[in-house]
């Protein structure tokens, strides 16, 4: 086979910057709309493929995407690098102490969590197996195996996501979700490297005992010796080679041959990397910069790639089954909320968090979708039951978010920067007077609404009779609270003069937030004041702050500074 | 063409595990002999192609690293990715705005730094091309076009790394030679995207005409309108996407774009990919973390698996033509050093400023060798011709650092850690007294070596009673100099209990270093104790500090801290 030409150079390379940007971009519109990354990503292969550019435009599309040849060998060895990465990265997230460290309610809820969807999904697919699609004699118990797996796992990534945006990661519950999801994610994915096992035996000399055998040795092994040896070894590379390039290479390096492992067993490679991952991850040697690389680099830019070449392969159209896309989401949520309910209540948890719990945990997001994709290649399901499979993923992750929030009645946390606009910023705020700005600022905020300027400067400067509102490094943040407010309104000023607004410090302040919260949400206020006052301890970011041009640098400023003091972890997917 | 089967995609995984592992270790090597990176990485390729591996063993060199079939398009597809990418990081790192702003001295360095090898290369292979390789009839021109500009060009970011590490970076002699060899480094990938174009032509339907003026309005077009677009696009995409996913999302997109386009005007993809890092990379909108992500984990991943790819392509012993190597070095050498040390003189700067300069911009670093890699491609040139200019490369490269270090009498800056060892490590410094402490700490360092545990207690106590040495935060550095040292030693010993150095914040030391500099060398032991200072900064540092089980830890985290503070940039390639 010749290698690529020209031509095919020129196609590969705009195919993947094609697909990456479309997915990025879609990614972005899932975020804005409070829906996983990979809803977005996915949605970009969808379009991009045989489901609608290859309907529009079949010719254009064969030569991007093409199905053979040459330039299809790269692409597919580009997105098995790409998800072999991604599986090490999610496999960082799993924190085996967590898990150990639970009691009673994480094991209840993990144990039922598990074993009544894989005993409801065992059951149906063994004995209604028609209803979800035509399964080839001889393979029963494989299919009954592998739909029962992928009716029990969790995506711990968008589980720790929901958590992380409702603001309960650190809470019993949190903590509980966590532990729970992390025992299923990892106990799902052993089974179903078995079932791989299963699926795959007659591609190498291994039989199926030796197969299974070698994936329990090694599972055991790398969580075990290997997690021990990685621990050890990562101060030593940390100290004597160049920081971070040793421990990125090891990480890659150490991924890639358990991938190659795994693959040669015959359970796919991606595994491989999973396990490494989890061994890696929970290593405390591992710096949060280092972790932060590979997440943000493979997060952003890999797992895109390889969500959006879901979409390619399958004609999401053609192979969508009404029935099947409903049996399977009907019985993935029954099974896990009934198991997870139940897990809870055994465990002496309130009905309300019960309910949270097993929302959290019907959640499928990427892993679902991986474990589908698997299956799909190895021939255990077909076309229209992955569709359903992938569907059943996104939905439930796009549920799980609103019904947590709803059943928990908890607001999102936001940052104070989102109720910042371009319409409330006054980038020459020219007044001699603390008075006056506090007038001018409220006027850019109550144009174009039904506030009152009077009352609203009356109430912000009785506030600031009660104590000055100047922080340290030129910042001020005179605020009140106004009744009848659906959610909280900032304007930001910059006055190159400085106001005085007897801030600690003595200097006056540059940069001057107007506050405004609705009276009956108290934790609001506290939640912008901070955030605030952790922008005001930071002198270096007020300077840029005060030099920004416009509205977008200033807020660009504050989100990328938001973002790396929140140690925010990379998309969910 | 089938897929990737089973067992090829066990080998591509491997093969890529194999090499990213042995060029990481390799440049690691590279790197502690004080030798740049690449040269390790370039290695490991040799070692594992056809001049090593391929020799002894194969079979099994040919399976895990086939020429043809799927396995080795796939791995060429990521091979392109990886080179594409790198480019794209070389070109972050050209600071347009650096060479504005300099004035005559960097301008007359780039001019004639260029010029003289440039007219030297033509000539040479204009007249005696024999002595080089066999040129095709017909190809005279374009070959002596080539030659020349290999000759031209500079590798900026090893001169980078190099002034980085004599710590000349920001003197006006840095300064002149970063901006004229940013001058070399993009005139020099201008002339040759023309001469690339030169040999291209036929693969399109574009004429030279074409070719040439389509690149110059790319080049043109991405360094006035594109680089204010980017500029202007940056704070958009920070304010309003997730951070930093929607910068890297756009930087690999863009790149790979730009590359596909010039790839299909005929000049190859990674010029594309490098004019766009030039125009992203300029932008003060990028911050600093988003191009720390970028660069780490392209230079220290991708990099090492595209240079170790060079050595799987070529055999150097084979192709090792002695003629060749000679006459392409001391071209080569003779070309830059006289054009620089002219160019210097012309505009005033003395001796041996011009030597210095000269050695830096001699340096040709990764550039030279993907230069030749694509000449290689185009068969412009023959592998002996390739592997003269990979040694003179790898050799003007490891001479820059030696020779500059010589005509200019500086030291290398070393890491206050780099004086640490295992050997003078005091876990458990018990001592219920400051004196006591210090002589404990004392017969450590001296334990091995002539020194006086006396003398050296003595001279210690005496600085100590002239001022304390305890800084904030349970840090204390005790210190003296010491006739006939050759080199600073520190000893570094854990107190549980704390000693009292009578620190400014009142708190008792836990974490001692005792510090020996030569008496000769006063800015060693400036250099030391600020360094210490700065650790004594951060509490957080100083809390995990004390709790490292052993040296090694303790030292892991005085690395990864020193090169987050550093800011360094990725490997010098």
């Amino acid at each position: 086979m010749a290698a690529l030409s020209h031509h095919e150079i020129t196609m590969f390379l705009l195919a993947i910057a094609v697909l990456l940007g479309v997915a990025r971009i879609l990614g972005e519109i899932a975020r804005v709309l409070h829906q996983p990354a990979v809803l977005g990503e996915i949605l970009a292969g969808v379009l991009l493929g045989p489901t609608l550019f290859g309907r529009l435009y079949p010719e254009l599309q064969a030569s991007l995407f093409p199905l053979d040849g040459p330039q299809a060998v790269a692409m597919q060895g580009l997105f098995l690098v790409a998800v072999t990465l991604f599986l090490l990265v999610a496999g960082m997230e799993v924190d085996l102490s967590v898990a150990f460290r639970q009691g009673k309610a994480a094991i209840s809820v993990a144990f039922f969590g598990m074993i009544v969807p894989f005993a409801l999904g065992f059951g149906f697919s063994w004995f209604f197996p028609w209803l979800l699609m035509a399964v080839e004699p001889g393979k029963e118990l494989v299919f009954a195996l592998f739909f029962a797996t992928a009716l029990s796992i969790s995506a711990l990534p968008v589980i720790a996501k929901i958590l992380k945006d409702l603001n309960l990661i650190k809470t019993d519950m949190g903590v509980i979700i966590i532990a729970s999801a992390t025992v299923n994610d990892l106990l799902g994915w052993i089974i179903f490297a078995v079932v791989l096992g299963m699926m795959g035996t007659g591609q190498n000399s291994l039989s199926l005992g030796m197969v299974i055998g070698l994936t329990l040795l090694f599972t055991c092994g790398m969580l075990t010796v290997g997690r021990i040896m990685v621990h050890r070894l990562l101060p030593w590379l940390q100290a004597h080679t160049s920081w971070p390039a040793g421990v990125l290479g090891f990480a890659l390096t150490g991924s890639l041959v358990c991938a190659a492992f795994t693959e040669w067993i015959g359970i796919h490679a991606i595994f491989g990397a999973f396990i490494f991952g989890v061994a890696l991850g929970d290593s405390r040697h591992l710096r949060e910069r280092t972790r932060a690389t590979l997440d943000q680099f493979i997060s952003f830019i890999f797992a895109p790639l390889f969500f959006a070449s879901i979409g390619l392969m399958v004609d999401f159209v053609s192979n969508f089954n009404l029935i099947a896309v409903v049996v399977v989401f009907v019985l993935a949520t029954i099974g896990k909320l009934s198991g997870c309910y139940w897990g809870g209540r055994l465990a002496g948890l309130d009905k309300r968090e019960c309910w949270a719990i097993g929302y959290a945990q019907n959640a499928r997001g990427a892993m679902e979708i991986i474990l589908g994709l698997l299956a799909l290649q190895f021939g255990v399901i077909d076309e229209p039951m992955f569709v359903a499979l992938v569907i059943m993923a996104l939905v439930t992750s796009m549920l799980a978010g609103t019904l947590m929030q709803k059943v928990l009645k908890r607001a999102k946390t936001n940052h104070f920067s989102d109720f910042l606009s371009s319409k409330a910023f006054v980038p020459d705020l020219n007044a001699s007077t603390r008075d006056a700005g506090i007038r001018r600022l409220a006027e850019a905020v109550c144009a174009g609404t039904t506030l009152d300027v009077e009352k609203i400067t009356n109430a912000v400067l009785e506030r600031e009779s009660l104590m000055p509102t100047g922080l340290p490094n030129r910042i001020a943040i005179p605020h009140a609270r106004v009744a009848n407010l659906t959610r909280p309104i900032i304007a930001a000023g910059l006055s190159h003069e400085g106001i005085d607004f007897d801030a600690p410090d003595g200097h006056p302040a540059s940069l001057i937030f107007l506050i405004l919260t609705p009276d009956n949400d108290p934790s609001a206020q506290l939640q912008i004041l901070s955030g605030i006052a952790g922008v005001a301890k930071s002198p270096a970011l007020v300077d840029e702050l005060l030099h920004a041009q416009n509205f977008t640098e200033l807020l660009a400023l504050l989100k990328a500074r938001d973002e790396i003091l929140g140690g925010q972890p990379a998309a969910a997917h």
